[in-house]
């Protein structure tokens, strides 16, 4: 077995929560990291078909003395529903978890988001750990404390905020994903990026220009500064009731072609390609940020060889119908994160349905 | 339309959020008191087919001039479950509800769980007022911040700690309560005579000799002094983690003996009355309670009509099976809610099964 090695440790301090998020590679195998974790002595393990295989049994040997209980999922966003929960909550009761019991989420976002949602609200909320496997999970979905499921009319809809335990990130999984998934990773980076500053824009930039996955410092240092920005904006506004909407930049777009598809035919991070485009296409239209700042995310997106186009069987009308569902808008009023530079993002709910619909036929593919 | 009159207002201050108890009567009737608490145009009112002939009218008048939607539940505990929460998600969505949306509560215990419930979780947590129009949910399942929804294994399983913006109980609905829910109501009155003191035990006694419902203000005072017993329970543990177990007095043996006539037979609180006088007997034979106060509780759950003993058809071997399932078990260990007297309640988690048995024999009705 690999020894673990650890790169980074970030605490994070909520008002009324603390935990740790520990960075590393081999760390799953590290079976005193996760003991250490556990409240009483029982542990469920979700995951899906897809990581299953890869990581399930190094986990349930750590938990060999105790009861480990596992439940499988099928992989995809599709799968982020109330028929999943129930498994969830199904095999927690049938064998008997009691309220000192421990979930481990092990995979990406959507087993990490379910599990999540399950934990609040089994008992009322038992603990769990969060063992992302993708870089999307690493970055992005595993801070924050959002937890949900999928309803049929549009994607989160059903959810808590609920912090985990811990969260433990093994750049090691990385090596294993498939490379599409990979890239769209790379789209909730190059988000960070936009929030942060021009200086790591450009850093995001000279990055992806490397073999990340070749050099895995390099990749846990990048993954360690997007948790750190995140974990500062999330230090904030726990609930999401003022800057915490930054972190929605390209995702009102991203939300509604991924309910307009089904959540079928695009990675959420490929979503959000297109989406962190047509947010600095719209604030470049309403003129707030530079055509220059406009075609270096372009370009950055096209080296991460993310999709940053609305492809043009998409009808813009039922797509605009779609953004009236989501969670951001407040007294029936559309609300966007918009960009004036890398560094300089906030909300505006002076979007005109023109405009809006103007930039969506500029972002969308030609004939 | 009657004016309004109130006879109490208490407020109360958890560390994390801060809301007001009304008690008045007419109250439901008050539009500018209604309107007040609104986060938004936008409202949804759950109730069940029992109350909304009575009072529904009366709330939608007071949002007339806003979208105001409704969910009419069939009345029941067997309802709370998560078939009336989709109903509940359904409307909220397909009606195109905000997040600024604010949920009323308008029933008993069971509309004031599933509704918290939802208001908790959709789209992470909306606004929510309770109006509680039985004794039970007035005395307690308003208070505290509990939600929930049953699973067919087990009540309550599912939910949250989630507080609402505001309470307001019109004292006048109780008129038009079942004499058996009015009863019903009385078991959790009387867990507070318990936990309280002696003197408010007696006290206890003394007003349940008296016809309450005909004396508004004399109800009143009991359920606001019965709210401000957990009010301060629950301020100083709002998340169950010590003192707020004590009370569950009585409802291990309660909630097993609803799960067992899966919720059909007993209103919670009849099965309130049974588990009350099993803690207290459990307590006596374990040497804690005395036989005068035994005997004092039992006359005053006869008093209130309240069934006190288990029917000698439940097998109790499936009765404790279905104990250990319960939430308040911790590293397997089943525990108890005792008393040593009125006024002094403690955690016992060195119940043998043997003693349970033993007891719960005693507490069966004989041939």
């Amino acid at each position: 077995m690999a020894k673990s090695e650890f790169f980074h440790e970030i605490n994070i301090n909520l008002p009324t929560h603390e935990y740790k998020i520990h960075i590393g590679k081999a760390c799953l195998s590290n079976v005193d990291l996760l003991n250490g974790y556990l409240a009483g002595t029982q542990v469920l393990i979700v995951t899906n078909t897809t990581v299953a295989p890869l990581y399930l049994l190094e986990i349930q040997r750590a938990f060999s003395s105790i009861q480990c209980d596992v439940v499988v999922l099928p992989d995809g966003e599709v799968y982020k529903n109330q028929h999943s929960l129930n498994q969830i909550f199904d095999t927690l009761i049938t064998h008997h978890h009691h309220r000192d019991t421990t979930l481990f989420a092990l995979g990406g976002g959507v087993i990490g988001d379910i599990t999540g949602f399950a934990a609040s609200t089994y008992h009322r909320g038992v603990r769990f750990i969060q063992l992302p496997t993708t870089l999307l999970a690493q970055v992005d979905a595993s801070v924050g404390g959002k937890t949900a499921i999928n309803h049929p009319l549009g994607k989160n809809m059903i959810g808590s905020f609920y912090q985990p335990h811990a969260v433990i990130m093994d750049v090691n999984t990385l090596q294993s994903l498939p490379e599409r998934e990979f890239r769209a990773g790379l789209a909730e980076i190059i988000k960070y990026g936009l929030l942060e500053s021009r200086a790591f824009f450009k850093r995001v930039h000279d990055d992806l220009q490397q073999n990340l996955l070749s050099n895995p410092p390099l990749l846990a240092d990048l993954v360690a500064h997007c948790c750190e920005i995140k974990a500062k904006i999330v230090q904030e506004d726990e609930r999401e009731l003022g800057k915490r909407a930054l972190l929605n930049l390209g995702h009102t777009f991203a939300h509604a072609l991924e309910a307009y598809t089904k959540y079928e035919r695009w990675l959420h991070g490929e979503a959000v390609g297109i989406g962190l485009y047509c947010a600095a296409l719209l604030s470049q239209r309403m003129g707030y940020l530079s055509e220059i700042d406009l075609h270096s995310l372009d370009k950055l997106l096209q080296l991460a060889q993310l999709p940053r186009r609305i492809p043009k069987d998409i009808n813009l009308d039922k797509l605009m119908q779609l953004m009236f569902h989501d969670k951001k808008i407040l007294q029936n009023k559309l609300r966007f994160v918009l960009l004036r530079a890398p560094g300089d993002c906030f909300v505006e709910s002076k979007v005109s349905h023109e405009e809006l619909h103007q930039s969506l036929i500029s972002a969308q593919e030609g004939e």
